[in-house]
């Protein structure tokens, strides 16, 4: 399975197009919509999020209710290319309108893509960067993780991404009866975070980041249950799932690390504390009497639920301004201002659940099989039977 | 550039054919063994360290000193491989003699892929899983990591590995005036380690942990300085550099976690204390006037020197055992021990130095030029310019 | 450089998202459109191609007349979707509804993709696999391969394709003065034929076919020069270019084989008889006295014209049934008739040109720079002053 | 599944990697070494192909006769590297020493890669690149091929490659009664030809080119049975399963040219003789009446048997010397003439089997399942069964 992305932030639209999905997998366009509407919420978001209300269009790939194997296209558009129509349009326009409906950037922001973009792609107009680094472009990657939801879903797996921390106020709620209660009890705090009272302070901290000019960022964590064991291989480093999953989240815009079950507290742990003891019984077969190592070993899931974690920079457009240079002058200014969230890291919660699903659907269609969805659910099926007995 | 490894730890021989390498680069087989005598030192490293001394053959790919373009071939034999000829051998052998050379394994240990890896591929005896797992692989990815740094220092750009952490004892030099320092320090310490005090403590606690019979892991910091800016970018979630790098590290045996600049502490520090101001000077151009981003922006090499940071579990091979189950008799038992470092924190420090450095060069070749190393110099000479004087 | 492409034959639209073009290259939808336009030419075409005229709307990737550098999203809308909704709907429908509408076909036409398709993906109604396997996809790499064009024209390098041969009758015209003439002269034939005389017995031949309703095929040429040498390695197998271009060509819609230059007449003639003998000249550097290679030596261009023929065979959908089976009866039939062309050869020219310009344009992307159209222009006009003087 | 190869014509070894095979497979080195000594027989070779026995070396991925699941490690040896190791040698050498050992080539010889490779890579001596463009860099290839042929007969799918002509020369037994007397026969031909009269007559015209300094080409064909249907896709250009097999025909050094069934004679002949009628039976289920389109429809097998044919050019290397420029001089010169064989189609063909087995056993890898062979093999049969019932 892959799938490639394209849309500028004013542009159009945004598209996606999913590539090797098994055939006859249930699908309709609901089901990516709850997933783009969830990526929306979120205490922190700035005006566009409450504007704009995100539907996709299946432009290919599903009849009736199911997919076809052939690629699906989705399409979101974006509400307000009504008013950029000359600004960002595709078609050449005269030089005297030019200078008129441009609004030339020339000054970069620090911490976005603004300045290397430039640079890197020769533009003198950082529109031309900004318009495709922006964080717009994670609607259609949840489209896509809507998608691998889905399947995911249907196969008995389920990804729920949470809110952890956020400017330093840390969740202290660790555990929950299911899935199903970590979802619910998420889905109903605006911070998506599982500990009501470390919410509460964290929408203080939004707030006040928010009227200093500020911003904070936080620690996003994502929750798999319902894996097989054996998805992803020692045998080659490039096929270690971890791995991957790493990539994915680093992937999503502004993210700046990532760690596995105790992750980076396992440098001061000593081993004897950190290994999960392996148990086995009748009815569950083999299993580990903790999950330290997050649902992995050797690159591999163990069927231990993944737990994995990724730390969100402070959105980096800024009220209170940080110093940069205009690329034209070559002078320093207060960097720019642009209309902007506080905080973004519920939304990124929804993202990094959604790009870690991709991942996993992907991998089990490539490792299993890829063409009739009923078949692929009786080996899975199958391998997790047979893992059991093993 | 590509690569792919083979080799069990207790096979014939370790080996790496390198793709897509520019032809004219200088390369000697001493160049690729230093770092392969650098991974093998480090305070803390069991017997088998001390008693192998690795050395590559270059078995193609490279005359009188020169890559010709062509893959390169490197392999680095066993040289206890005399001893398991009929253990490991790819012959079949007599069922009488199986049970009596196969040291037949059904104990799988925890933290390692052993269970996992069995149930995956099938395989009773664990002795096929844990002879790939091994981190004895790591040898030849330092072998092509080698490779990529010389292309690398011959284009102006150094790549350090060091240790920050281990134990719970965190290094407090955070500074060096030079690369050069960086480099000769960390070298002459046992646990490559930049602080002095730090390093003695460090040792310490390798010590008490082999007393303990347990084991220790920590975290390693990767620096690279001479990128040129806008390597990797933000068009595309898939080309995003510090995603690929992140990557990489977790494809390290026994790695859990990665962060880039300020990582992990970017989620308690407002926006306006995390991103780099940007300046500009006749002399060096664009530049930060910090790096708390590690490099990155939107993706993309800012110019700054990149910091990424790895966590490595400790080593779960344990004198002091840990439960498990026997996969035949499905009856508990306290995990078997094999014969073990206690730390490999230092050595882990020169593997991300290495895997971190071939994709960098990996990145540099295919957004660059791809034929003539020559070329390839005076194409990066002229990017650097240009990107000074935007 | 790469695409995806999505859509059905009678769905709403075809889309393709292009990933890795530089930036700065000018492009335009009439660049696209005229592309659009010659594949839809050519005597022997059915009703559906008159009364469908294709445009292309660029979606993302494009301002004001220039590429960003970001994907570059097209979408060519189905004019005929409106009629289809229903039956080709994404949304579930009611059973009643379903029967009546969904125009269920369970009878597989020999030389499709039906039956095969319908069993791997478990479909048992083969409209699901006639949407996609349809030529109309053709539409959208026709389009990809047009904005690939405009970058290898802009770089100096011309791309034709025209037909030698339709249902047995061959074209005597071997040689031309330019690619200037080889265009204007192919593209006023009806039947895209260099040589008039052969075009009026082809066009009398699809006559014929069409009313003993039946089909033809044919051979098409794609010529190409302006190519530097040395595109493409011997290095790996992989990185044969002439290897890539017959991948490309036989992944047209009922293209079954390929040839380069004088290529199975190579069988047929001693080797003195087809090397192309090496000469030099200050004016021109290095060339070939002739050019029976098709312009590769080792999987590199040679700098010489390159020339690869494909043969298609007669379009399956015939007027005049075949005996196939009915897959809920097991009965046989004559095979369904479902609107058609009699003969696609001419517009298959056109396909062939488009696939073929798109692996020219990714191989010098990837094998030269990727960045800035202007910088990729430089490096290749130095590569091929540099080879000149080699 | 992905391979690596590395290796000079002349220097120490070759060298293959093998990453993605199942575990549990059963393969031994005779298995290798039975293909590579069938490579090297056939009529028309030079000496070289009589003094030096291949033979593979396993490196890893294999324990006690079955695949590991682990990268498959592969050498050969070649025997003459003791009288290269100062020409071919990794290490620098003395400037003294270089002239003389180092039988510098600045003569590029027509139809070879030396002109355009040493353009490409900048390399003044063209030793540097005749020494991997040669055809020996096929004997790995070979070896991978044989591993995948392995697994395939594992699952009931067997290859053979034979020659249907050879410098004009075209064999007129069309049929055979079976696989097993397809390969028998073949085999013992010494031109690998089912026609023993025609076999006669290409021997004579191989003996009259060696006699004329001259050298000649031919057409192999590759059939296989057994494949299940539906192995590649219509739904994305780049999964066709033909066209994969296209690039791997074209990939073999001196094809020129490649057709599937009929191949160009489809350009010849009207749909109605060229498509391929449907029937069904209980013992068979789906099956073709005639095999015209060489079992492929819509890019996928169709069940019926594989008849792909790749045109070989003749050995470009010519004791009848062709016009050529040395680079140092610019003057012309005949063309130097290396040890050489006249007739290289009988060895092209097992070649050519091999690739094509590649491909294969890797789509149905990846296409099925990729873990346990035991299991894909459950998995294939499954599919027959559901196939034959759908």
């Amino acid at each position: 399975m892959r799938y490639l992305t394209s849309g500028e932030s004013h542009g159009p639209q945004l598209t996606t197009i999913i590539e090797g999905l098994p055939a006859g997998l249930p699908l309709l366009e609901t089901d990516i919509n709850e997933s783009l509407a969830r990526r929306q919420k979120g205490y922190g978001r700035g005006r566009r999020m409450q504007i704009e209300k995100d539907t996709v269009q299946i432009t290919s790939g599903v009849r009736h209710g199911y997919t076809l194997g052939s690629p699906v296209g989705l399409v979101v558009e974006n509400d307000d290319w009504k008013h950029w129509t000359k600004i960002m349009g595709q078609a050449p326009i005269e030089p005297e309108e030019l200078e008129e409906v441009k609004r030339k950037i020339t000054r970069p922001r620090p911490g976005h893509a603004d300045l290397n973009g430039a640079v890197k792609y020769g533009h003198r107009d950082m529109r031309n960067v900004l318009e495709r680094s922006s964080a717009r472009e994670t609607t259609v990657r949840v489209a896509a993780g809507a998608v691998a939801k889905k399947l995911l879903s249907s196969l008995g797996i389920e990804v729920v991404g949470h809110v952890v921390e956020i400017g330093g106020i840390v969740s202290n709620v660790k555990s929950y009866s299911s899935m199903e209660e970590l979802k619910t009890i998420t889905e109903e705090s605006p911070v998506r975070c599982l500990d009501s009272v470390a919410a509460e302070e964290m929408m203080v901290a939004i707030d006040n980041a928010k009227k200093n000019g500020d911003s904070i960022g936080g620690v996003v964590e994502v929750v798999v249950e319902g894996m097989p064991s054996g998805v992803g291989s020692y045998v080659h480093y490039d096929r270690k799932l971890d791995a991957k999953l790493a990539y994915a989240m680093l992937s999503i815009n502004a993210f700046k690390g990532v760690e596995f079950g105790i992750g980076f507290e396992a440098a001061r742990k000593p081993g004897s504390q950190v290994h999960d003891e392996i148990a086995w019984s009748e009815e569950k077969g083999y299993y580990r009497k903790t999950n330290n190592l997050g649902g992995f070993e050797g690159g591999m899931t163990t069927g231990m639920p993944i737990v994995v974690k990724g730390v969100m920079k402070p959105i980096p457009t800024l009220y209170k301004p940080l110093e940069s240079v205009d690329i034209d002058t070559k002078e320093p200014f207060n960097a720019s201002i642009e209309r902007s969230d506080s905080c973004a890291v519920p939304a990124a919660a929804v993202v990094a659940e959604h790009v870690i699903a991709w991942e996993l659907a992907s991998a089990i269609v490539e490792q299993f099989y890829a063409d009739r969805f009923e078949t692929l659910k009786d080996i899975i099926a199958d391998q997790k039977r047979y893992a059991k007995e093993f």
